[in-house]
């Protein structure tokens, strides 16, 4: 029997830092739930990753920066597929409630 | 810019026919959004895939059957992990609303 989680339900606190779950994912694929609970990240400055990155806001609210200057805000259901190496952050997350992501990372083309 | 889409708004209309829509992928994933609107699938019998493929139910709800006999009931934010080769079939989906499904396809771990 294949197991069934839900994401939405029993979240972990994430007030004091956000918390990361991989779900599924092999060969370079990996499927995870980000909890963010008013965190902007990463603190250090851009994530600037070698693989594709798809994203999608379940719950919540938050904000997404690009080293481009544009900033795009995010409510359940939005979603956007952040290319490998497309330096951005989250510059918001709503402080009084959790944040909700869903991840998808994907190699890109080229290996 | 990277462009933002919201997968729970401005749905299609399902009630003739299940609606798939590839929001991304590249080398054996695919990312995928399916509405279906009280239809069972495939009407042919059972998906037996050669890749995995990670499923949630995003809105709606719904069942999945598996050869085994096992059958799981879908609520939103619900989400399971159907290795490649198991199958599996929609056996419900509520009739008077749709059902919003995710699905990510990714290769198994042996091609």
């Amino acid at each position: 029997m294949i197991e069934v989680i839900n994401l939405l339900r029993g979240l972990p606190d994430a007030a004091n830092g956000e918390v990361f779950e991989r779900l599924a994912g092999v060969n370079g694929v990996m499927i995870e739930r980000i909890v963010s609970q008013g965190q902007s990240s990463p603190e250090s400055g851009w994530y600037d990753q070698p693989n594709h990155e798809w994203v999608m806001l379940l719950e919540g609210a938050a904000r997404l920066a690009f080293e481009d200057g544009s900033e795009v805000e995010l409510a359940p259901g939005d979603a956007l597929d952040i290319p490998a190496h497309t330096c951005h952050r989250v510059s918001w997350t709503v402080p009084d409630r959790p944040t909700v992501w869903l991840a998808v990372h994907y190699p890109a083309a080229d290996g």
